[in-house]
């Protein structure tokens, strides 16, 4: 039986990056960018006019020069047409080009203007600006053309998405979906449709992992065996071909039902690992299909499959999502999806010399702090005591007295 | 002009929810609950066997008794058949239905078995059970029949899944997307697929709009007018009409082609207000069509138009999604998708008397606390800022210098 970082050490060992494809770019957002991008032009690309009002020479305003006739007006999106007599001022709009020979805006709300008898306008300066380039947002001021903007690996949140718009990167590549076949187990399980005798309970494993597969930004499939060794050699081996991977629950402990960890060996499945010091699903069992998918066969208890998908297969399909494998090496809390610090807010007391993963409701305190509180829950079979959950708490296995305080990882699932 | 809480006070006092739609468990996760789901059994819905071993009398094994025939095999699945002699026991597997006649089970690793010559199995307990009912999850021990599970207005995250499908919830009662009509305005924009002149960029507001809409679950359509009233005047109806936000960005501040706020209420948009309190995004145009949509004209600088859809317009797309109207009363803290607390880490002065949204990157402290850090942004024009910033800080406009170390409302961005 191995710890619990032994275990992720292993799961994290069959991170490979998964293919690229190209995504036009409002398809692309929530993806994982697989190109560098980069300034087309400088940022901003033009000496920007910040806000409305008139452009003139710094140079004159300062010079106590107090009143400017307009000899232009320019608008967003217009060529520039540039200044002519030094003493005159354009009218110009937020987003225009600042044209030639001038370097300073000043907003309507700093002016006063009067129009002649020729109908000649003019402006007098209310409140001289602090600085030359006042209301300009100067060409280059914030990125030069080729300058690194968004790297590979980035996810397309709405910013990038903005920013690759900006570069004219209408087509981008990013990581195609990892593809998870999500397998229930067990003769008890009827479909959700049915009504369930006594003794039988509905398949509810499944849709919870195909949900929270579909949150990490996979595509996933569910498929049910019941516990018969013949059907799931029937059935497994084209989940195991065409699935990046199969995350299956229920028939990895000790019972007579439990030949799953048999028959995947048989079908050539690679056993990794069976068994980890943990609380709630010890019984977890790890594996890979050579050249085909890693098998995650987790314990059917709810609160076991729910903990566990949390803690190892959602870190493994973001991981697979990057473009690089450094993932493989780095520290447990580095992991993507990874733990945040939370605070435990009442003592917690845990004997078992096993790491123990503790169901706690979440919320932020006064203090800008993450308070921990546990759920009261019923054990590893009490589904209802996801519903008030966060997310868990990450106990380590050496100590068996947790004061309240105790500053703890914490896997946030919703 | 008006403060950023009495703006928040009139976009809230517009949410009316959106009507329902049923869908198919798997589709609809991730969207708002707009019905109770309560127990239709018991649960667990009979006394579920949580190990692997074998079931029997506590009152037997509490009597000395140290060895118990094995009088029949119960897997998951199978109907239970009560024990027929009070001294042996029943091989049973982890999520069978307990049997009549036993109360307690104990699991293999505490176990060892014989067979005589007859091939009659004998289990010999190795470590008594500590009480009755010791490995066995008793009937409604979590949950009664009707009891409520999840209550209307709840989103259908993983756990929520799981539990509908556990009580049959094959379709559900949800809220509709919201209907998002986002439209780019101003001269200077060209499409993303050209290649813009040198005063030109190209629509980026839009598409980052789009993407930030859909991650509030919403359906969102990009458009685009020139500053041209009469194109506004012809194209604006319809999305007036069909959707039930219009979120615009750029042509409201007091520049000459800026008659948004002029056209929209010439079109019978009744203007809530325009201007507030604050930077970026002072000239923030809110109103609402009398039967169809509400109008977010946002300003069109990349970091105006951002803050001001994560501030007033995300937090509208969620409450709508809701089964009440409450969200309109509450204070602006218990918005949905609200502010978290974070600790500034260092000093910010600001001295307008503005409310000021400061772009910042957040981290987890290692005492478990939100940590904000400012960004060196380059003002509202400067959309790369956003590529570093998780969010912004709401600075109040009473207070002129915030220290290290002050705690504020921080709104998360990604």
């Amino acid at each position: 039986m191995i710890s619990v970082e032994e275990a992720t050490r292993f799961v994290a060992a069959t991170v490979r990056p998964l293919s690229v494809e190209y995504l036009s770019l409002p398809l692309a957002a929530g993806r994982i960018l697989r190109e560098d991008l980069r300034a087309d032009r400088d940022f901003p690309p033009f000496n920007r006019v910040a806000m409305d009002g008139i452009a003139l020479r710094f140079a004159a305003v300062e010079a106590g020069q107090p009143e400017f006739r307009i000899e232009s007006t320019q608008f967003a999106g217009q060529p520039p047409t540039p200044l002519h007599d030094p003493e005159a001022a354009v009218e110009i709009m937020t987003g225009a080009a600042l044209p030639e020979g001038v370097d300073t805006v000043i907003r309507y709300e700093d002016l006063t203007f009067r129009t002649d008898a020729d109908g000649q306008r003019y402006a007098t300066v209310q409140a001289l600006p602090p600085r030359q380039g006042h209301n300009v947002h100067a060409r280059a001021a914030d990125r030069r053309q080729g300058d690194l903007l968004v790297p590979a690996g980035t996810r397309l949140e709405p910013a990038e998405v903005a920013v690759a718009a900006t570069i004219g990167a209408a087509t981008v590549a990013v990581t195609r979906r990892p593809r998870v076949a999500v397998v229930s187990t067990g003769d008890e399980l009827v479909p959700i449709t049915e009504q369930p005798a006594a003794h039988q309970i509905r398949r509810s494993n499944a849709l919870m992992l195909q949900a929270a597969a579909w949150q990490a930004g996979a595509e996933a499939e569910t498929f049910h065996f019941n516990d018969d060794p013949e059907a799931l050699r029937l059935g497994l081996p084209a989940l195991l071909e065409g699935f990046d991977a199969v995350i299956l629950s229920g028939g990895v402990s000790k019972g007579k039902a439990d030949f799953l960890p048999e028959t995947l060996r048989e079908l050539g499945v690679e056993q990794v690992f069976h068994e980890v010091q943990q609380r709630p699903g010890k019984p977890f069992w790890f594996g890979q299909q050579p050249g085909g998918a890693v098998v995650f066969a987790l314990p059917g208890n709810p609160v076991s499959t729910f903990v566990n998908f949390y803690r190892y297969a959602r870190p493994w399909l973001l991981a697979v999502q990057q473009p690089t494998i450094e993932a493989t090496d780095s520290p447990v809390t580095a992991w993507l999806g990874g733990p945040v610090s939370a605070v435990l807010t009442e003592d917690v007391q845990f004997k078992p010399r096993l790491t123990h993963f503790l169901l706690v409701s979440l919320e932020a305190g006064p203090d800008g702090s993450l308070l921990a509180t546990p759920e009261r829950a019923g054990g590893s079979g009490d589904m209802a005591s996801l519903l008030t959950s966060a997310g868990f708490l990450e106990l380590p296995p050496e100590q068996e007295l947790f004061p309240a305080g105790t500053v703890l990882p914490a896997w946030r699932c919703r």
